[in-house]
């Protein structure tokens, strides 16, 4: 019987440095013999990125919050059975940009979605994944902007108030208090040496025995 | 006071005759001095028809029954909110090919989704908004196929197996048991004119005093 793989999501709020990681945390990875899929949020399957493209498309300023839900999950829906749930039963790792925390985050936090709508939402369009291992890189607002400034226009989403972003990263640390045994918290204004050997160390337990 | 305008939707089966009673409608309530607004779904507004095409593209053969339920009420909660609510509130009559008991027929009978998982979702994402009056065209599946064919590329609905449709069709009129004062089955097998004159018919109690 093969080992099923291990989920890991980075989560945190614009320019907090998830990408950086990503592939800091793919490197390690891979010099240790284990080559992760990499995926992310919202996208991630043919299906996916099309809704991607809705969501973050300025045009689309009108577009409802529950509607924004719903998009979100119809992608997340996509990933989990298409690609993150056959990737980890074949024992392939998984590193994912994103995932259900940050629905939380987002439209529960910044949107002001109700957080029992979005807990039966994950329950039945996420098939039970949970990732076994999320990194929530924590960041002042200002600091995150600052390094998101400058990467060309601004999509849907980075176009909200600082407002939206504090309720987001409030809502993004409730989550890692509610369940601590799966989140790892890490202080993104470090060096981004210093935010990957964070990360390592956090995934260690992950190596060897099967959770 | 303005009164509120009165939305009557459309539903049936592929080939039913949902496009042409709509039209034959606008034209009867037309000549008693009423504009009704037309609107269909998927679609009817720009998130809306650009979620249609997802939906619809033979290409997302893959998409799961999830996602695919999950994309409907994205198109139907912003349809909700940017043009049905405001146009019945300013006292525009609405016409809708197609509303949120198409989702119990496709998603729920054909697709196996559990009804409970859509009225949950019809709770929130609809804001409330319950048609005045919706016109079921019943047809068998052999016929409404008839119809239909010859009308160019079968999308990804329409290439469903004959199984499929008669679930949707049994769970259509399970609907119109469930609701009788809401729903009106017409027989969708007779010529148009005798489908027109049963629609009327229909929709006598909805002029004059509010409901
Ligand atoms: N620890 C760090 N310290 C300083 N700068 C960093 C750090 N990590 C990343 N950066 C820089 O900040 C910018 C944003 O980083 P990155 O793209 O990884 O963030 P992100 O969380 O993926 O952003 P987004 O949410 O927009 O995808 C980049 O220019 C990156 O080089
Ligand atoms: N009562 C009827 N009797 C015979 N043919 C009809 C009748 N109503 C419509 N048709 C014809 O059947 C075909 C399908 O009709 P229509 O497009 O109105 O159905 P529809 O329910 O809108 O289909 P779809 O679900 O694919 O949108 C058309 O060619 C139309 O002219
Ligand atoms: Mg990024
Ligand atoms: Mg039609």
């Amino acid at each position: 019987m093969i080992e099923r793989g291990r989920l890991i999501t980075l989560e945190g709020g614009e320019g907090a440095g998830k990408s950086t990681l990503l592939e800091g945390l793919r490197a390690h990875l891979e010099s240790h013999g284990v080559d992760p899929l990499l995926a992310r949020e919202p996208g991630g399957t043919a299906l996916g990125e099309q809704v991607r493209t809705i969501l973050l498309d300025p045009a689309q300023r009108s577009m409802c919050a529950e509607s924004e839900l719903l998009l979100m999950f119809a992608s997340r829906a996509q990933l989990v059975r298409e690609t993150l749930e056959p990737a980890l039963a074949a024992g392939r790792w998984v590193l994912c940009d994103r995932y259900v925390d940050a629905s939380y985050a987002y439209q529960g936090g910044g949107r002001g979605q109700p957080v029992e709508r979005i807990a039966a939402l994950e329950r039945w369009a996420c098939a039970g994944l949970k990732p076994d291992l999320t990194l929530l890189l924590d960041l002042p607002v200002a600091d995150g902007r600052a390094r998101a400034a400058g990467r060309g226009e601004a999509d849907r989403i980075e176009v909200e108030a600082d407002g939206f972003f504090e309720r987001v990263r409030t809502a993004y640390r409730a989550r890692a208090v509610d369940e601590p045994h799966r989140f790892r918290v890490i202080d993104a204004g470090q060096p981004p040496e210093a935010v990957l050997r964070a990360a390592i160390a956090a995934t260690a337990h992950l190596f060897g025995a099967t959770a």
